[in-house]
């Protein structure tokens, strides 16, 4: 334990922990298993283009999301590209995107041929405000980009009802609600469809990847032709204008397949693992004057993966949330901000692009922080950078006036 | 053998082969060293975002190309995206390419934003010809995307002449020419950059992904930080206009590095099975008037991968290259056309674009096909291959009007 602020590593001492990460890689135990997939994978010399591995991810997680159809995706980004320029084939439209969450999300938007629009978000869900939705919807939106996050799966009724009455096709990024359920249903059949991850730090680990569920046939066969480039051999029948589906290469492999089948078949352990490493943080954060745990929808009601702890950062703590990020990184604990900056004020806002105020997003965007999750963060870990916090409440005042002045 | 025509599979007779296709991964013997390394890759908990092994990849493929930068990426298709991109950041440019090339090319140009201006290419290399590349260049141009083929780099020289004299950028896709010689040097250090696959049916097989290599320092650097969501803690601090980089997802994982590092320890091995293979359809070949195979260059003044077997069809065939094709696939064997049909005739062409007539990409679209290759393709497939198309030649009369009359 730190004896005075002099052994602050954020003021020369010795940190507290050698390197306290995300990873959510872990599951050491299944390495055998892992390994046994793989060489048959290996044998069967199919790993690139719908491998049997890949087929069945898919079937069981379409049974999983209670959808009829899930398109494995290389990642998320790709599948988002797809799903953005599929749904919004005209070019030049605006994709309307929560304010307030993954920087990537802008990017994923200008790669399929639109530019993002910002909308404002709820102050408790931190998910998108249908009124805001509403009042951005205009001549050249083409998509709305929901995104669920790990507290809350948003107001999806009204965001869907939104979209339908002006004929937008609405798509959730559900990276961060796997497993959870909203109003009681779990997500995945959403709106057009919705995107899931299978990257290492995910709920769901497959070293790397995502998904796609929808209960959309037509769609979800034009996405599998889509992401193995459109190859006009493999032409689906579906009606519509299939001119506009850009091919890309984004097919899963089976290797990624093969680790993801092994952890979903052990989800509720590794949700179980979150879940004791949440109430680990809670408790120590009720010991925390002003700094507090962003908690899950009630256990009775919803379903949740605990993957996430994030707090909000308020008076009466004594330092700012990015002077905590400081202190807490010096000490080898991987802290960042959450979401922040607002997608709007960050360097992902194209340039020259007039955006209004969005004030619930930019205060959430400087309130919270993300502590270190992942079957690599033990209970004693989450105990000692607790001690430590409060050992940084307590010798607050000293702590910001040196923070300050060596800033 | 087949004792008549009516014996031929596409007549309803047994096929001869159980499926001959094209997949090179084979490599059974490299299975446990393979699982050697995923072991290592996975007890390291590091698998996503440059880990070791894909380090060292990239150590060991710049050496291999005799540049200082390579850069690792998803696939081909995401390098392309972000290369076209990169390269040439103004909306709504043109790339130009070959109308005789692989069908996924249109569509990367216009994920980056542009669209494809077709060129013609020369009856000889197959590649692009740099005379029509310099007609074709306008206010618009934003990047020469030339493609090197297995037969042939093509004019490199003349091509970057042309490029640089107008300030154009040019990038070389050398997926087939991996490990091929260009006036003895070897594809990976001319133009801007160039593009070379992991895929699993190509000649280095990672099971899937693709490299970059350059020698502009810069570049390198943007791309590093492109492919991993060009999040702003890891902004470059080269110089020039970063905020046009959309950012994406095409990180190469330890797994595919992992096959990659194996397979290039025995590319010598992988490409002496290539050239038997070749050598083999060369004898077949001469006993078969009208098909000729597709030559490499001299083996004592350049290197060549020998990787495919392409052969185009003329008279005295008796046969239609389509024709051909319907026959051999009928028979079990994966044969397709080669680059057909020509780009700007084809689905991939975007829609009210008008191409002048390219007169050498519609005559070698019409004429080439592909016959299988790969380590599942024994000597005595080749044999077997070579004894039906003899048949066929034989009864070439009967066969002809026999397909014509049950088109």
């Amino acid at each position: 334990m730190k004896s005075g602020t002099g052994d602050l590593a954020v003021f020369g001492g010795r940190a507290l922990f050698a390197g306290l990460d995300n990873r959510q890689c872990a599951n050491t135990d299944l390495v055998e298993k892992y390994l046994t997939l793989v060489r048959k994978a290996y044998d069967s010399r199919w790993l690139t283009n719908g491998g049997v591995l890949v087929l069945e991810l898919e079937a069981r997680l379409a049974a999983y999301h209670g959808v009829p159809h899930c398109v494995a995706v290389a990642n998320v980004a790709c599948g988002l590209l797809m799903l953005l320029r599929t749904l919004g084939p005209t070019e030049k439209g605006e994709v309307i995107m929560p304010a307030f969450s993954y920087r990537g999300l802008p990017y994923f938007a200008r790669w399929a041929g639109h530019m993002p629009r910002f909308c404002d978000v709820d102050a408790g869900s931190h998910t998108l405000d249908p009124d805001a939705v509403q009042r951005s919807i205009g001549k050249d939106t083409v998509a709305v980009l929901a995104v669920s996050n790990f507290n809350s799966t948003g107001d999806v009724e009204s965001l869907c009802d939104v979209a339908r009455k002006s004929g937008i096709p609405i798509v959730f990024d559900s990276v961060y609600a796997m497993a959870n359920t909203h109003r009681g249903i779990r997500m995945g059949g959403f709106g057009a469809a919705e995107v899931f991850s299978l990257h290492a730090t995910k709920l769901l680990n497959g070293f790397e990847g995502g998904y796609i569920t929808t209960h959309d046939a037509e769609l979800a066969q034009v996405l599998r032709w889509q992401r193995n480039f459109s190859l006009p051999a493999f032409k689906p029948g579906a009606g519509g204008d299939l001119h506009q589906v850009l091919g890309i290469n984004a097919k899963l492999n089976e290797l990624h397949a093969a680790m993801a089948l092994l952890c979903l078949e052990r989800l509720d352990q590794i949700i179980a693992g979150n879940r004791a490493r949440f109430e680990a943080y809670q408790e120590q954060c009720r010991l925390l004057p002003g700094l507090t745990l962003v908690p899950y929808p009630d256990p009775d009601k919803e379903q949740s993966n605990y993957q996430m702890a994030v707090v909000s950062v308020e008076s009466p703590w004594p330092l700012t949330r990015d002077q905590t990020v400081r202190l807490l990184c010096a000490e080898g604990a991987q802290i960042s901000g959450y979401y922040s900056p607002a997608l709007h004020l960050s360097e992902h806002c194209p340039r020259g692009m007039i955006v209004p105020s969005l004030p619930v997003s930019e205060m959430l965007a400087e309130r919270h922080l993300q502590l270190p999750v992942g079957e690599l963060v033990s209970l004693e870990h989450i105990h000692a950078l607790g001690n430590l916090l409060g050992f940084v409440y307590e010798h607050g005042a000293a702590i910001r006036t040196r923070l300050m002045k060596e800033a």
